[in-house]
């Protein structure tokens, strides 16, 4: 990998070329919005991924997937050694944003890139670097087609065994399997050995914007719980049954739509995020009344003992509802995550390389979560923010500036650089 | 058609053969919950669509297909004369029972057939009668597939396009025209001259069985307004997004289901049904606040005047609702129909076939609209009701008794040779 007497790119001309780049890929699966429509799988999807498989083996990467479709970029420079592993998803939602996931990825790809240009220039101090780089784009993070979300990363991290990833089916019924197998990356690579891992993406909120700070350093991710409900009624017809006689699943699933967002309204200190987003209704007719509503619940705080009282207080609700409605609500936990902190030691060397930058940067928790949320429980991780502009997410109007896109990118490669280094060892 | 020196089967002998058609008629999309899935111009439909076409034809009845799929049977006895028609719809609810529609076409087909032999017969008085009678099978009257409800008899009495129709889609894009094409019951007869309309019906309410009554005489429909509802927020992520931006079309939905149904809660005196029983949600995924959400609300009584104050709170309501939850709603309506007579003529006509028969019977409203709704305002129609076991509807557990089945196919029958000799002409 080693190419001495290369002049390095300028500064301008490095930004230049991340920024054509992200216009590049954001055209891969553009929507007349300005967002993207890219589900994992998708045939938008197997062309960003076709793309960036291009992009990293033109400058040297040797591309592998491995067997739930996870896109591994590596740069070998110390043969041999454990890789530092950067990168997030591509993946998006349906009517998503352009940054979401592939700002992270494309970020890691060039930050990967230069720091392996830097070891083989005569004056690094790096030209020998205890660990090797890779970036990758992990598998189906939005869990919009497949569920659930962060799946690659799951199966990664030793969270979901690959063959229950590989046999989850879309709604259409397509398999994981045969979605990847469609689009041919799928592959038996195992992974490399992780030394550290980071992480860029979008803060998907509004508190880097508006305290005008540049970069967020993740310490801890918020609290969440994740349920499945089932709301069980009776068919019967919406014109002549008699009211009392109804087991009208849609209206017992609409009060607890309702009674979960009175949670977040009743909690005024503390934030209480809450929301149903999804439901399937059966069967869905105008002139039925419905006998069954599958719905996903989400619960999140930076307080798990707030969250455990909304839990309470949600469980509390449903017999209510269900003598109202006549109807029967089964309310399944599916996942969900505690208060975790990033290693400290690995928030401290951000903050480190964001000095040296010049770039303003604080501390915060993550809502969201992310690939990070997994990684950091197998290997030292980093997870870095740049600003969302007014925090629209998940959404084609979500936007951030060039100068962030290419601030947080340069942050990235001296994050990476440092981690190659062995920086982080040892840290938890 | 005539048949001179045949000796009619005995009623027991009649009975049996209509209740071994019922049990054919029934296998056709058979669900192992006891119920028929057959919505409009699925496979299903075409199986039982091809086996009553092949039942007429082997009874001397000519079939004819309309532009919109609308399916005649035609016994020509006096050529030339108008017919007497008498029908129903054999398509299903997705899930639905074996009784709804299906009953009323087969027992014309029966009840057509028997007053058709009796022209035939030494004693009949009715030998030439003043009209003859043809079956019809209505193109989706359940609107579980293509949206509107009773789109063949709508077309049929130029309530609705044809060219509507045709270009109406199901949820996978197919349209009507492609579909009917598909099953092949499609074509360009332009349907007989109407003298008068018969139609019979489970009543898909207690009332009959409740007070042990066999035959019910509808005298009129209860008033109805049906509205598409659209409630528009903005996509954002369930959990990022601080809840003070959320706009959540799901959320907005919920209070508006919440307040539908509150309606009919505060309702005490007269009966108020309302319901909402389909929600289309964008994007529906669960990680994503739902930008819009589109559903029908119904609204139904037999006090045209209580309906226009629901009408009026339910729009009262929206206003406090889209401040709520930070959403615009848009209501339109999108059909409805006022308290409409039946002729007093055609009930009188019925109660006397039924006194001839020993059937006890009353005067009833529908609540649920049919075919004949449609039929009354085109030519003098006459709904008749035979009970429903607890109600159920639209309901894969849908029953009716034997003995009720065959008491009103012999009604009809008595009914139909009656509308063959003229006796209800001039009534409106």
């Amino acid at each position: 990998m080693s190419n001495p007497g290369t002049s390095f790119p300028s500064t301008a001309a490095r930004d230049k070329t991340l920024l054509e780049d992200f216009a590049t890929l954001s055209a891969f699966g553009a929507t007349p919005g300005g967002g993207v429509d890219r589900q994992a799988a998708t045939p938008a999807d197997a062309e960003q991924r076709a793309w960036l498989h291009q992009w990293l083996t033109a400058r040297g990467a040797e591309v592998r997937y491995d067997g739930v479709g996870n896109q591994f970029g590596l740069f070998t420079v110390t043969p041999g050694a454990p890789y530092v592993l950067t990168g997030s998803h591509l993946d998006s939602q349906p009517l998503g944003g352009r940054y979401d996931g592939a700002y992270g990825v494309l970020a890691s790809a060039h930050a990967a890139h230069r720091a392996v240009e830097r070891c083989g220039a005569s004056d690094a101090s790096d030209a020998s670097p205890k660990y090797n780089v890779a970036v990758v784009n992990w598998f189906n993070e939005e869990g919009s087609r497949f569920k659930p979300s962060m799946m690659g990363s799951s199966v990664f991290t030793g969270k979901l065994p690959a063959r229950t990833a590989l046999t989850t089916t879309d709604p259409a019924g397509t398999t994981v399997e045969a979605a990847l197998r469609e689009i041919g990356t799928i592959g038996d690579y195992p992974g490399p050995d992780v030394a550290a891992y980071a992480e860029i993406h979008i803060e998907q909120g509004r508190d880097l914007e508006n305290k005008g700070v540049t970069i967020g350093l993740v310490d801890a991710t918020w609290a969440a719980r994740k349920y499945q409900v089932v709301v069980r009624g009776e068919q019967s017809h919406t014109g002549s049954t008699i009211m009392a006689d109804r087991r009208d699943a849609l209206f017992g699933a609409s009060l607890l739509v309702v009674a979960v967002r009175e949670l977040a309204e009743q909690s005024t200190d503390i934030p209480l995020h809450t929301s149903v987003s999804e439901m399937t209704i059966e069967p869905n007719s105008p002139v039925v009344v419905a006998r069954e509503v599958r719905m996903h619940v989400d619960l999140r705080s930076p307080d798990e003992a707030l969250l455990d009282s909304a839990a309470r207080k949600l469980a509390e609700s449903i017999p209510g509802i269900e003598e109202r409605a006549s109807v029967t609500v089964e309310q399944v936990q599916t996942h969900g995550w505690g208060v975790a902190p990033f290693p400290a030691a690995g928030v401290e060397l951000a903050a480190r390389a964001a000095d040296e930058l010049g770039l303003s940067h604080q501390t915060m928790m993550t809502v969201a979560g992310h690939d990070s949320v997994n990684m950091k429980d197998i290997a030292p991780s980093i997870m870095l923010f740049v600003p969302s502009i007014e925090g629209i997410s998940h959404n084609e109007g979500e936007f951030t500036n060039d100068q962030d896109i290419s601030a947080g990118t340069d942050l990235l490669t001296g994050v990476v650089r440092r981690l190659m280094s062995g920086a982080l060892d040892g840290a938890r």
